[in-house]
């Protein structure tokens, strides 16, 4: 088992955000700040995981599952105090312990296992994770000895003009041998203005006991944001964006205008993909290579084919294959399964259904809990009837059937294979295999009626 | 009565606008660019605010209405000859005049009040605006004397290499002691290439007859530009954006991404609603707490409770209620009441239509001049026949009533409480409470005729 | 004949796309990069064009056309070895030869006529284009004699701490004398690490045969840069959208927010348009004035009159007239022809329709393969049934027609003049003029059967 620990700082309220929801559950590209926290974590396959909760304790708890363990800090008393409440679970752990704030989603694993790694080789006891920035205003500077060792940490309102003048930054983040944290911890005190116990305290500690303190710093300022209000969030929304579309063009995806294509971290997309302005795509999405996605469609969680089309449309929770042409303004509503050389037209609206290859939805449709077969030619305004107000029924169309304009088909309804339903009839029989299905009207011409209703 | 006053100089034509509408009236978040100066001078409760009106003055004095009054400018002579104009109505008052641009749609009350202050408490006869830019090329430079006041204003063109390294700029807003500015006004001579009376000229005579001139430098240069260009035009459009979006965010707000968002001024948002990106909110729009606007949704002059969701939509002065659900692709037109928990679903219209609490029009749907009941399904297709080519009638559809999908409601009509109407019927008739009302023919299977016809 | 002529670098695979397209067809608003190159020559008028191919050289050769010639590079053996190509047809030729990057899409005429011109009057047997940027990392750095000529191009590995301060880089746009560059390519050797012959060693041999080489130095870096991967050509695409919309914003358009609005080259528009966010105008589409487009529409080859107004919609390859009003979400297919004062509403589509002065298509409506008259109301949900599964055909309605809602046209079929088609109807037959047309089936109402089908 690894002898590397996380503590994770979940337990602050974030009144800045004005918010009933908890600070660190707040979400960047969908996902809560302190999960991305976690994942990137999880991926170091450290011994512990502890995040300290507090404030909105259970539903952060339910929002990280198993992927953590928790201790609680009752009180607010400050992040030393915090780190603290994960006393009993490390105390006797040899090793080195990380911690990290929950409202740092940016931060990567590839600069955490660099944090650890550094502090490894320097044989430091603490080791703070810095940045520079050009406007290190409010920030804590990093103040380094002649080995480049930590000489001292100082507030920005306790710094020198010599010291303000320093633009490498704290972060918040360190990586400590993990006895050494919790000895230090003993000794903070609240003797300060707010009565709380500060964790960058320790390392004034630590020095003082004649231990080193080093520094690790990450290039990428950008990484080390945390968030305290909807500024900062939209700011951190902002980075993990363009970190994302970056990593896509590099793997050889078109996105037209990575500025405003949104995509969540867990959609995958291969090479020859076009992403036209205005996309969001999330959840687990899956996208094949030489599809054209876009412009403003917006996708959940759909697994979509190769030479795809999707213009305008919002799909969620479906399945669609290749060269299948959808939108613009399409609504692909949960449990689709829409297979290759489909068309999906204007206005029109899947739903819980499975459409066989190459059938056609061109216009102005509702197809719900229906099971339509191959070369289907669903006619525009056609309706699955599928709810009677009490439950929803199937809809079933066979293999090269034809439904003519502005059918209903009240389910449960079979129609046949290459069957035939006239333009404006309500079916609410079978219709056999190769038969022609009619319910309508003759039509009668009243001569003149016209001029008389009029008047 | 207030002894403070305002000039409005909105007499201009703004020949690069390329326009026929008249400079000050371009709009900024669909706010003239005059009214939104006129709108921040309200709010300090000037003695007067007046007008300087030339060419389309008869435009500017209906947007401006009687929140102003106004002197016209008959020949465009210069700034100076345009204040001029105000001469009749202030040369008598003892007090402070503020001359403003109408083309300065970011400048905020809260700088306009503290140049009030400013001049009031250096004692100065006049004072300028300032601000300092990185780039000060065109711009007249503000000389600073020893006591930090203004020593001269010079042009660009006519600045001494020092003078062009100076970056504080005069913005073109000014305070004046009034009596001050209208003596100096008639020494202003337009012995110049353009023969043009300018009124920075007055700075020098003023001066020179050995009073003092203040300078009010603001910190916030983006507030001071003035649009003389559609270029301009959209860089105020985007800063007008971020001050209002920022502001939404201090309060709570989750704008997903505030470069893609557009709110006027007048649109109020609660905490904890969530914007997503390309909205555009206009209008005195309202919003109530922990509703999720968007993507992509436009929506003017509508009421919005609680816990709403209206995704990929327009809508357009109406009133909708808490926890209703909206969208994708629904479009909600004037007058429209819908109540809580409604649900309205893709590629509905609604128009002048009462929806009341838990009713359903959930596909396809028009659905215009009615009043709907309470738990009202309303099926896929259905249509509110509210037009006969001359008038408009109403549709009357009772609490729970099921409505089949592809249904004609020809208006006037009432579907009575409970009330059943078949799919695909056209109903014409009233329909009693509980009954079942159906208007279709039965469907006959013609067997075979499908492979006939094909053929 | 003009004795100026150009070669196009268009052969190399461009592998950091990671594309199976070929590198220089990759578009930028949607037209290939190449496209772009050779559309700014062709303004030259020069006397040949060559353009080198390689990888995709018919792919290439068929976007290119006749605007250019080819030639052939079978094997990549560098720059240098891909300009040799054209030796055969043009080592004659007493002029100048403009060397030029199939993947600088951004580079004007402008840019190269200057430098042409610069080379002449310099009498310089070499003129590098190049322009000072402000991380010049990477670039090869242009050295300056005392007389402003070139000294030297190195290399960013090759240069002295020295060399490495300079900012002005070579954009690898060149102007030579064409016999010089033929000569002195042929002393070129690729005794190199890549075993490559380098187009820039032609400066070092041209001078070192004592001739001068001057440079043009051009001020916006951004046109000159070169695209070999996809974040890159994110950046060309942003640069270009930039480029486009300032100059639509002097003419007189108020773009609402350029950062994203997407306007192809080939787009006119003139003064006292509104294109509000999100627009997507593509193709040989021209507005008339006081036209108000957007938000969210994409428009591509449409030809739009004055005083129109299109909506959240989607417009291809049709024609629009004057004040009409199109959306929110209408979808206008090609071989549309709209004329002046229509009115297309929410949720409809319109394909190879003609649909004369006035008339109305209000809601919910697909109207295909049409022959609509003047003044005529076609209801909502109204469908033109234009395919029986094989053929399309033609529905006509002629002037002052009114076609009731939902009602279906089963072309052929003419709706004559001022006819009437009431709601529900399905349209088999021709309707006289002044006549009314019906079919269907007269209410029934059931009473108490809802109740009892409740249960």
């Amino acid at each position: 088992m690894s002898n590397k620990y996380a503590v994770v700082l979940a337990a602050g309220q974030g009144t800045r955000m004005k918010s009933k929801l908890y600070k660190v559950l707040h979400p960047v590209m969908k996902r809560p700040m302190v999960q991305h926290v976690i994942n990137q974590l999880e991926v170091l396959q450290l011994g512990k995981i502890i995040t300290v909760v507090g404030f909105g304790a259970e539903k952060v708890k339910d929002q990280v599952g198993n992927q953590s363990i928790f201790v609680t800090q009752e009180e607010q008393l400050g992040t030393g105090h915090a780190v603290k409440q994960a006393e009993s679970l490390l105390q006797d752990a040899e090793g080195d312990t990380l911690v990290i704030c929950g409202d740092t989603p940016l931060l990567t694993k590839e600069t955490l296992q660099a944090l650890f790694d550094h502090h490894k080789q320097t044989k430091a006891k603490a080791t703070v994770l810095t940045t520079t920035i050009q406007d290190p205003s409010g920030y804590g500077r990093v103040i380094r000895d002649l080995n480049d060792d930590v000489a001292k940490i100082v507030e920005h309102k306790d710094a020198s003009p010599e010291q303000l003048a320093v633009n490498e930054i704290n972060t918040g983040t360190y990586c400590f041998d993990n006895q050494t944290l919790f000895q230090a911890l003993k000794q903070v005190s609240n003797d300060n203005a707010q009565g709380e116990y500060y964790l960058p305290d320790v390392m004034e500690i630590i020095k003082q006991s004649g231990e080193k303190i080093a520094a690790y710093q990450t290039e990428d300022a950008d990484e080390t944001i945390g968030v305290n209000d909807r500024i900062a969030l939209a700011k951190a929304e902002k980075l993990m964006k363009k970190r994302i579309n970056t990593a896509h063009m590099k793997n050889g995806v078109s996105i037209i205008d990575p500025d405003q294509t949104y995509i969540g971290p867990d959609v995958a997309i291969e090479s020859d993909v076009v992403i036209e302005p205005g996309c969001i795509l999330m959840g687990e999405t899956t996208i094949g290579s030489d599809s054209i996605i876009g412009p403003y469609t917006e996708i959940n969680n759909c697994q979509i084919g190769k030479n795809t089309i999707i213009k305008q449309s919002v799909a969620k929770d479906s399945q669609i294959g290749s060269s299948v042409q959808i939108g613009p303004f399409a609504h692909i509503r949960p449990e689709a399964l829409i297979e290759d050389e489909v068309k999906i037209g204007n206005f029109v609206e899947i739903k819980k259904t499975k459409i066989q290859q190459a059938s056609k939805v061109s216009h102005l449709s509702y197809i719900g809990d229906a099971d339509i077969g191959k070369n289907v030619n669903v006619g525009c305004g056609t309706i699955t009837v599928n709810y009677d107000g009490k439950n929803k029924y199937l809809t079933k169309i066979e293999d090269e059937a034809f439904i003519g304009c502005n059918a209903n088909l009240i389910a449960p309804v079979t129609i046949g294979k290459g069957a035939l339903v006239a333009a404006g009839s309500t079916i609410n029989k079978d219709v056999p295999a190769e038969a022609l299905s009619i319910a309508r009207t003759k039509q009668e011409n009243k001569s003149g009626y016209a001029k008389k209703i009029k008047k």
